[in-house]
């Protein structure tokens, strides 16, 4: 058994309901992948106290630092860091239809791992502990991040375009997925109900019933995509999900920023629904709306937050994801007392978690929850004074801030430092591989946005 | 003289329109406080050449960097860093009338000092090397600013209520600070069109524009203040600032969120306006809209970005509000392709310039401008792939990627760290005070919110 004491830290306490408050001077015991136990601070020179059986502890100093449920990034498509930057200033039609979908004609199982591992770097460092993923060659992605010490929830992706051996292949992938490594899990991953066909739709429903398998895909993105199903094919993309069965067999639905009144009472239905809010994006494609989430949350769905992929996010730092949507959500109700710090930090953790399908493992530090930990520095000037540390993680705090992560027991960053992989090998990698997937002469494209 | 140069630098060039792009390998001259001269870099042992006299020069590696023009806070209240995180989730009322404004009775000189010392720390190392004032004990926030390295436009503030004393000693601050020293410029600094008379404004404007001073005030904040503002005078804020000669002074308006439509053709009218920008702010304190910028560059108006006070935008980090800008103004006129990279960088530099009323002296990196430069890395995670270092200045940069920082030609933070101060004292010093500066048991407060 593998122990660990983090000794004399603040911890975050995120009740189900309520405020949000801050327990000072705790240890935080973890066993294995767990936490045994948090107490007040001992001083004990064995912490384990009876608890301890001799074996060698960890000891992690946490004074003057603020323990927080590691960050869960609830949408993203990781391998994507590589197009940071590359595709600005644009519609969202251009977007995709004239650079992020003829540049993915690019990828490659190499090109995508490279990526990846990018990714669980930025995230790792920045605190994210768990990244819930919705990309192409997953395969490399999990072997990313098995390497790299994060937890993910991966879905391979496909379109009804593909043809049926890449449907067939992507369900595939997610079965291999499901039970290769403890800190992974898989889902289904049709791209979308607008590029993705109900039958086709029907076919990952089935499966995922089947096999106790969620379904992750985008849906209700913008209103304009509402409206287009409904002149198309009489139906919003929440009915879509519905009738398709994908909603009965638990869904993770990006976006839903076009999710409509009339939608509501059909989400009200379905427990294992989830929607993952990434409002940087909103705002960069100037997409109207953002996810309508005091509506969902009072139809009792569950609501995460994400950055999407980097093409458009430019960042994985859910931070900064985590203060867009405060910001926009006060703004979208003209509600200045809506999206509380402790609504906000609830929907940050207990929110994401949910979305990412491990509401029991993860979210909360508690005894018995996975060891999933950042371990915060709030002493820089843009935090201090410190009359309330709720609100300096929602308004001021920056991913630098982060000193200290565990996930599932292990430190895996350290002083700022990745202890499980060597950053430069990895930025170097991806400096030398970065013009291979933003080729635009390479013709065609994985897909046409045409809603 | 004192001789610098930043060796091999990448320079960011902000063209008066069009695209910004960034020179590589570059040397940027120093001497005494402005650019000599910038060069594709030289490996000469002797860099400055011809132009050497033999006197020691101080030569900044600027490998892997990129120089960029000293970022500049458009409008701020910088003591108010005391009251981070003390005013949280409170409609904008609430947040004037049952926080700020009470917790505002409890300023002192030593109060504000050791705010301002704070905040200038904070601005400096993360690149801000101007920030434009509005706040009372402003002479305080000058020996700080003038101890610290930064550049200030300092505006002493005063309520018509607090009447006539109180208004004679902000005009003698201002006259005083015009001329303390070259780092610093004053303007004159009613709080606001709802909260300083007609008369206050005309005698303002008069003496503004007989001592050649610029006037800074809020002004149309919202739209709600737009609306009482005609249904109690039959007149917008900017007629105000019109009919009392404001404008024709020389205006440094903050937010302008609810100048509308019929308001342009004044300002229109008058070349020294600039509007300052803090959407942050506006999005926190559901104020329903955000400053109308491109209605306002269309009439030729400058607009500089701002983080207004911490006590509602918990951070100075100029970054954050250039970010916000860009999103919340794609947002607000439903046009991703507005705002882009160049523009928003644009505004941040030469637009803020501007609204700091110092449009010949900084905000672009060339011969005979002051040398106010932050050195920034990009090669953290969070920025690469490299694709476009504009898209990472707007999207992906975070305050701590500014690694050295000069100010005037003197090097104010150095890897990271202060030059000029002593951080520690000044963070334990606002420590130990901030809990005097939201004690609401005082009584009373320095105004009350009813435009």
């Amino acid at each position: 058994m593998s122990r660990l004491v983090i000794r004399n830290v603040s911890v975050l306490v995120v009740p189900e309901q309520g405020e949000c408050h801050v327990d000072e001077a705790q240890d935080i015991y973890v066993e294995d992948d767990r936490i045994a136990a948090i107490t007040p601070t001992s001083p004990d020179a064995n912490p384990l106290g009876d608890r301890g059986s001799g074996a060698a502890v960890e000891v992690v100093d946490g004074a003057g630092l603020f323990a927080v449920p590691g960050l869960v990034n609830s949408h993203t498509h990781s391998p994507m860091v590589m197009m940071r930057g590359a595709a600005e200033d644009l519609s969202i039609e251009d977007w995709f239809n004239r650079r992020v979908w003829p540049m993915e004609v690019n990828l490659t199982p190499e090109r995508v791992r490279v990526g990846a591992r990018l990714a669980c770097a930025e995230m790792l460092l920045a605190g994210v502990t768990t990244f819930v993923d919705h990309y192409f060659h997953a395969d490399q992605i999990a072997a990313a991040a098995i390497e790299s010490g994060i937890r993910a929830d991966l879905a391979p992706t496909f379109f009804s375009s593909a043809g049926e051996q890449a449907i067939s292949a992507a369900f595939d992938t997610t079965r291999e997925l499901a039970h290769q490594h403890p800190r992974i899990t898989a889902s289904l991953g049709p791209h979308a109900t607008y590029t993705v066909t109900d039958d086709d739709l029907r076919r990952t429903a089935d499966l995922a019933r089947a096999e106790g398998l969620r379904i992750h895909l985008h849906a209700a993105e913008t209103d304009d995509q509402t409206q287009a199903s409904l002149d198309k094919h009489g139906v919003t993309p929440i009915q879509v999900l519905e009738r398709t069965g994908v909603l009965e067999a638990g869904a993770l639905v990006a976006h839903g920023c076009g999710i409509r009144a009339d939608d509501l009472p059909i989400l009200e239905r379905y427990a294992g629904t989830a929607v993952a809010s990434c409002p940087k994006v909103y705002l960069k494609l100037a997409m109207g709306e953002v996810t309508p989430i005091k509506a969902l949350r009072a139809a009792g769905v569950d609501v995460g937050i994400g950055t999407d992929g980097a093409a458009v996010h430019n960042t994985l730092d859910v931070w900064e994801a985590i203060r867009m949507v405060a910001l926009t959500q006060k703004q979208r109700e003209h509600d200045a007392e809506w999206m509380t710090l402790s609504d906000t930090l609830r929907l940050a953790t207990r929110g994401s978690a949910a979305a990412a399908g491990l509401a029991d493992r993860i979210g909360v530090l508690e005894p018995g929850r996975q060891a999933d930990i950042a371990l915060v520095d709030l002493s820089a000037p843009h935090n201090q004074p410190l009359h309330d540390p709720r609100a300096a993680l929602v308004y001021s705090v920056r991913a630098s801030d982060v000193v200290t992560v565990l996930v599932a027991g292990q430190v895996v960053v350290r002083d700022r430092r990745l202890t499980t992989m060597d950053l430069a090998e990895i930025l170097a990698d991806a400096r030398s591989l970065a013009h291979t997937l933003v080729d635009l002469s390479t013709g065609g494209a994985v897909q046409r946005y045409a809603p």
